[in-house]
């Protein structure tokens, strides 16, 4: 069975199989908008989606709640996850995009003070603003109304030691408030102190499914008048050498949203494609275009088909992974040459909203 | 071992014994105040309580914080809590009286929604008024600041689920909780957002004493630079009945503070004294005040000794328990119909504080 830990690796190999294990529905496609992490399967289950698509058919609003950790810098598998939300809001939806310090703190024995998860979540925050998330969207962990802490406790009555460990495997009192916050996060919007009861989108991987299931079981179980929330779930972007997820903590993993130009290049030229040993080899056979980073960064991040359409057409003639590389170098560095040139701004909005006088 | 559990039964038979056995340490002359708790030996030990008289030697501020979770109606058990706590006023104390509503929902099975536990808390709320308690010093549980809360999280990294276990014996999720906030009231007020580091008195129980402990152990680890909080131990007033705590599940083992005159009176005549079986028994050898529940209401509860030496003289010299008993609802209407006069102001105050709409 796939280990399913929400903390621990976020490989899943076999996504039909885990579909079927966790009871989350792979996406129809009626179920798909015009996105290009639709059309390329890179969003690929679900539970309840159908509420959303019918909410956005009829033209009514419905509650979209993602969140970031703030135990690490972002990296360009944080990226979709902003993306995705930035591309729902003109579907007039509510908006609550977690920024997630108390959370970073007490689940990550990696961060050592709530200074440094409160770091973390000013350069987490000032990329998301960056990337087109509102000011006025952002639900800072930290600076909430009383009304939200007040319901992430009641959640504790309403979740035995056993359900917890049965779910998660371990019980961690720091983990057990993470995921207290985090039902709070994803289900507060509904409450009549904010929205009231209306669908509700929250889009994970599908290793946070335990989260998932538990959020949903409580939504049911709480005695307020919920919509049990919809999950939309994305396949992970693997890490940029073979055999490595995208991490934080192994730095040439992953392409960091304030990666410099020469750092981009470095990591890019140093990434794992499906190039043959020889060049004489590669250019008889071509390259394996299916386990490539390279063109898994474009099927991610480059909504035009452009560029992957033309490392598809190199890789098949057997160019050398070098004019692939460049392909990817070129796109990448715009792309975050245009964001990083927001951070200056963003940051300062994103240090008053966290480091505020307010207690 | 005597078994201290804060949510269980809260009668300890051998005071001695449980000195010595959770390190408390008894209240010599020296650390006594002016007050007839202290005169009476009713407060009867202390844990760093030296740290409290030498601050008011100084006349120097220190904080004193105590709380009621919202579970129940007030009874005179509770009452000697918010006297003493109005008491130490004087002081120039600063001051932080806890109506723990969140805490009283999650932590207790018989409040079966937060709603419940906001009812209680509008009527402990007007009783503290009542008593004494400025209104600018109350810690509703409910309606704090974001800080507060996220201390209370934080502190969640600080606790294993065997520390917990090992001080409480079991573990579940909304206890976990309630304690977080348990913890966060008595050591919030030393942060550098409330008053900064400064010596905190907090009066229990001595069955709370697990909760003080472990709060201690947790000023000492939490990487703020904090007092280790003091406590004040006191005995709890028994119930009205034999061999029975005073207990809001058990209407005739106390008196309510809003308990009617006719109620106070066919209370106190059906309570338990030392009364020998026969008039004429009584008259020969006189009654035992040592167990007679008329006697520990006044030794509690009346400032003044004229009561309770009337009630020794009478007992002593053979006189009906009847004669006592109207002593002691004589004294108890009054003291409670003057208090409940003030009721109808003060509820007015603790509803609005409740139940507004700020969320």
């Amino acid at each position: 069975m796939e280990k399913l830990d929400p903390w621990g690796s976020n490989t899943i190999t076999n996504y039909e199989k885990a579909f079927e294990e966790f009871g989350v529905q792979k996406l129809s496609n009626n179920l798909k908008l015009d996105h290009h992490l639709f059309k390329r399967n890179i969003i690929l289950a679900h539970r309840d989606f159908d509420k959303i698509i019918k909410r956005i058919k009829e033209k009514k609003s419905f509650i979209q709640m993602t969140g970031i950790a703030s135990s690490g810098k972002l990296h360009l598998g944080h990226k979709i996850d902003i993306d995705l939300f930035v591309f729902f809001k003109k579907y007039n939806s509510k908006n609550y995009f977690g920024i997630c310090d108390i959370d970073g703190y007490v689940s990550r024995d990696k961060i050592k003070s709530l200074e440094e998860a409160k770091k973390y979540a000013v350069e987490n925050l000032a990329h998301a603003l960056a990337l087109g998330v509102d000011k006025k969207d952002i639900s800072l962990q930290s600076k909430k109304e009383p009304r939200y802490y007040e319901f992430a406790f009641e959640l504790s009555k309403k979740i035995t030691k056993n359900m917890f460990e049965a779910v998660y495997g371990h019980l961690n009192l720091g983990k057990v408030s993470a995921n207290l916050l985090q039902y709070a996060d994803i289900l507060h919007p509904q409450l009549k102190e904010y929205e009231g009861k209306m669908p509700s989108l929250t889009s994970i991987g599908l290793d946070q499914d335990p989260h998932a299931k538990l959020t949903r079981d409580l939504s049911r179980r709480l005695g307020y008048n919920l919509e049990v929330p919809s999950f939309l779930y994305f396949k992970h972007q693997s890490g940029l050498l073979k055999d490595k997820k995208m991490s934080a903590s192994e730095q040439d993993t992953a392409i960091f949203l304030d990666d410099s130009e020469s750092e981009i290049k470095r990591k890019i030229n140093k990434s794992f494609t499906g190039g043959k040993d020889t060049l004489k080899e590669q250019k008889e056979k071509g390259g394996n275009l299916s386990i490539c980073k390279v063109y898994e960064i474009l099927m991610f991040h480059d909504p035009s088909d452009a560029n992957s359409k033309k490392v598809a057409r190199l890789c098949k003639a057997g160019a050398p992974c070098k004019d692939c590389k460049d392909v990817c170098t070129d796109f990448l560095t715009k792309m975050l040459k245009k964001h990083q040139s927001k951070l200056k701004t963003t940051r300062k909005i994103a240090e008053k909203m966290v480091f505020n006088r307010k207690i």
